[in-house]
């Protein structure tokens, strides 16, 4: 047994096996990938990494294992490498990358850490237990940190979270996870408190800018997704720092010294995908990578699958709850699509921009 | 200028005619008015008072004019005291006596605070500040303070605000005051705690069902309006336990010793107005204080007077947040009525309710 | 088992037995007894109890023996029942009673909770439990409850306390509670911890003041010890009020209003006997309730209790811990005495003081 | 003026000149430097950098500045840069290289930012305010921003300060920095804060080891006190992986899987200088990289220049408080050198060192 100190939760305390986990070098590596990728340009405290992260939510998983036993003993381990695959800089690569949990699945398969988890787990046992509710779920316990630990370290309150109340009222029906009355509200809260990180820390328009600029950077450099599987920050940028193309150099020159594009609009009107095709190649031809077109794909309808037991009976917490309800409309709310250019073609581009868009 | 520590604000300054008033018996006094009234029932932590609570509420309204010094100066004082006038145990026994804020009015005509008010306003002027957006609107200072205080006492994170925020977006138009975009997440978390506070600490139904005990205790002890205007809670404990009617030493003993009624019925299905009359004639007929029926005022249509400004124009908050605008849903879905009995005739109320209502 | 929430432990566990002691008169008497005494007139938000106090010292105790299982189980109740004889205030009044100590086992002899108890323990055998050395030793659970407590409520820093490290780091080795090398600074912490609190908090002057006029309030009102034992702060503000005499109600009214007596001198050089007893009697005849000496005895040697295992060797801490060491001397430094006097007659007390003291 | 989010002080503004020297290279590369260099080996959440740091530094400067304003402005720009030149690891590398404060110098005189600077201070002038009391004494606003900033980091609660009763009670009195009586108690908890974080954070043995293997690498590696300028953690890591020589590659390697080497023997007495540079010759020839000594200065007597007013005279605290002048025999108690070597060499270091030193 091993003690881990942490903010957050105080003491993590690690059985043998996490211990022999969390030592592989794919584990390790966790320390060198920020959680929040370049949030830290508006939060500059921002500097956790998904090491501690995934501490946190091993921790919490164990935490609702502890009262619910009849849960696979696997899934705290699975709570433990859930987000073993990020790539340097966490969310921010997967504009270009497949995402996490593919990268997640190919390094317990090739590395180290496969042939520790093989002396329990069978690598197909383990894909199961990955999307376990309790690691993947409405009220999981990645959620569960992750909430909690941005707000610790932004600064920013809206994320914080009664863990207590969920931690006890959560119970294993056999399927699922149903938060039992007392826990309701605690429910309702973590799901309003990641709606409202959303905008303001993990959708900052800044983030989002410095965001593109690195995707275009690993685009250029052409990094490709066999490259970047292992790679964590410090190979990242010494790559991109190192490149022959002086516009990689420069995007992540700019990027370093926060020297970042300007919003040239931005909208929550959706494109229809012609439109958006031809937008792309458009500024591109005209501006290289002078101009971003930032176009996350719409939000997928969420959060319905936290359930509750209210006099006895298991419903949705969005039957429930109306602030729940109002949440699938507030997420489109937040959705939004931008072009953002360098500062010195920032005219230019707004006036192609407004001429080719109607 | 004084210091006083505070652990929710840190050091609140009071300069000398802020002193003064403090200095009086009248607020003094607050010193002895629980903040939460009973809820100490349910959260033994929360003993803290309206003394502690109108300071907070006047350094956040300080700080706040200090951002907008077109705001009357005036106005942070009517912060200071503008729970003044409330009765032992706050809002508990609202359900005998007028409101406290007519109980401030009268506190401040004829105590010893309003010579010192007199140095600097007129009563009139008094009462005029007291309405005044800052100190009774939506997102006001009273709200800012004691929704943070009391999730810091209760140990409910659900009250946490982002002051600052507030604090530094809130302006001032001349008539109302706004919000900037950059505090608009920071008033709807606003908003949404004090929905969330509602339910779990300031309607938790041990809560209700203490207090229509204390209600029930103050009126068969026949205390008048007149008597409560000064009274603190060491006079109306006093005085409840020396009664010379059993039936007040019972129901304040049982207070005291947590021996507390059960809830026979709750429903937030509305009464007629005869019906409900109806019901209370014949539970007090059979039942006298043994059965107590608790039928709250249903909450007003409110939370529209919140403004934000956005791309320059000023809307209502509720027209730009989903979430707020689903709070008036919320709040109805928060309401209930209750019948509550001592243990021992439970069964007997239970079915003579039954057979009263249809 | 029962949920009891807290806002400096999170929720704390009470099984069956816990909660019958905790539903007895005597126990609910302690929600009417100020953890601080009068020390809210320095720091307004100090307005917890010994109720608390006792529910977070069970707390702890209970999670040091989880990992002792070889300590008493009867020793957890002891931590919950060790504050039961308090008076009003605290230790305010143990200048004219004897210790709170032997009012708790008065109460456990003579009260309800003594018929609970006797299911479980006989008397004489919960009187050794009170004196184990989780419950009162140098490091043990009421401290470690008190101190956080006390730096919540009144927003002082000083009192923090690292109670996890203590926790999981002591350990029962038959006979004495001794720290693990991993737990030393967290033990010497706390020890620093509790000396900074003392003129901080516990020993502030004023409070010092406020003490001393209640003591005098209930001196001239002539409570006897046999009236206190049941007291609580209701009773006794009451009967204090309702006094015949005018000097009791001027007392308890400038307590109440914080129109404190002020320093006439103070010192921490020691008087002898004969001198003291004299000037306490000069002082009484020439101005009555109007000067208050107040001499408290001095501070015991202590600190001296703690053990630790260094190198697998138990030491004590102070032979460990220069600092701890320094302690003794530092508690010299902040013992002194008083006389306090009522405003319009302050000049005339400190002339006759001087021309008493040489 | 700019607003930064910061979890410790909320929010920190900066003024346009601030802005300025912000967005320099030199400072934006602050952001790659971590605050405790390897400590997050032991505490996987201290991940915070020299940039949050200086920016709290700037703000508790400017805080304090507010209340002195005979203090020359240019002392909160220093306070802001005083720690330009801290090299990849915070204080890791001094051991190689000359310390930090020198390299500040060199940054200012030959980077951008000194141009930046020039448009208000001459570069004499800004190194005379570097070592101002208010940045570079005993109670100065570094100490106060990264005592409690490791705390919040680490989870660590002994670095807990009062920030605000320090910020409120420093007067200038033109050529020191005096604590008023108020703030006594809360400047000795700063010192005691910091006595305390130095063996359980900033010193912990395992920080120690990884510290002593990063520079065996740096140094095997020939970096030279002209590359080191202005590296930041990307170059330095990069260049070490790259390395040509094995023996950096694995020490790279090894620290950053946490396979860490082992300690051999700590003491805590001194060697005479021959002793030691034997010592060293000795292991070097015989185990080469494989085996470690590390051996730091002994601290310099230091905390005796804090100043408090008491009863209107300046004293040093040193004299006041028992515990400050209980301090410097902590601070030699705390001192302890060590060999470290390789798990598989561990044994024959162990006896190559017993029989070498007698």
């Amino acid at each position: 047994m091993k003690l881990v100190h942490d903010p957050v939760h105080g003491g993590i305390e690690l059985d043998d096996f996490a211990v022999k986990l969390v030592d592989t070098p794919e584990f390790q590596r966790l320390r060198r990938i920020t959680q929040l990728g370049l949030a830290f340009l508006v939060y500059p405290s921002a500097r956790h990494t998904r090491f501690e992260h995934s501490l946190g939510t091993f921790h919490i998983a164990r935490l609702i294992r502890g009262r619910n036993p009849e849960i696979d003993e696997g899934v705290v381990y699975a709570a433990l490498l859930h987000d073993l695959g990020h790539y340097p800089f966490s969310h921010t690569l997967e504009c270009l990358f497949p995402r996490h949990e593919e990268n997640t699945r190919w390094l317990i398969r090739h590395g180290e850490i496969g042939d520790v988890l093989k002396e329990r787990f069978s690598l197909s046992e383990l894909r199961r237990l990955l999307s376990h509710p309790l690691v993947s779920g409405d009220i999981d316990s990645d959620r569960m940190d992750y909430l909690v630990r941005d707000a610790y370290y932004t600064g920013v309150a809206y994320g914080i979270v009664d863990l207590e109340r969920l931690v006890r009222n959560l119970r294993w029906d056999g399927e699922r996870l149903v938060l039992e009355e007392k826990g309701i509200m605690a429910g309702q809260n973590l799901l309003l408190a990641r709606s409202m990180m959303y905008p303001t820390v993990y959708q900052h328009h800044t983030v989002r800018i410095a965001s593109a600029m690195l995707c275009k950077a690993a685009e250029l450099e052409g990094i490709s997704p066999r490259d970047v599987r292992l790679m964590d920050e410090v190979d990242l940028i010494a790559r991109l720092r190192g490149s022959e193309k002086p516009e990689v150099r420069e995007l992540i020159g700019a990027i370093e010294t926060r020297r970042l594009y300007k919003r040239v609009i931005w909208s929550g009107e959706e494109l229809d995908g012609e439109e958006l095709e031809e937008l792309k190649i458009e500024l591109e031809n005209e501006f290289g990578h002078l101009a971003l077109l930032d176009y996350p794909s719409k939000p997928r309808f969420e959060e319905r699958n936290a359930f509750v037991r209210l006099g006895g009976e298991v419903k949705r917490l969005s039957e429930v709850s109306p602030l729940v309800e109002a949440l699938v409309k507030v997420k489109e709310s937040y959705w939004w699509w931008g072009v953002y250019a360098r500062g010195d073609v920032l005219n230019e581009v707004r006036a192609f921009v407004s001429k080719n868009l109607k």
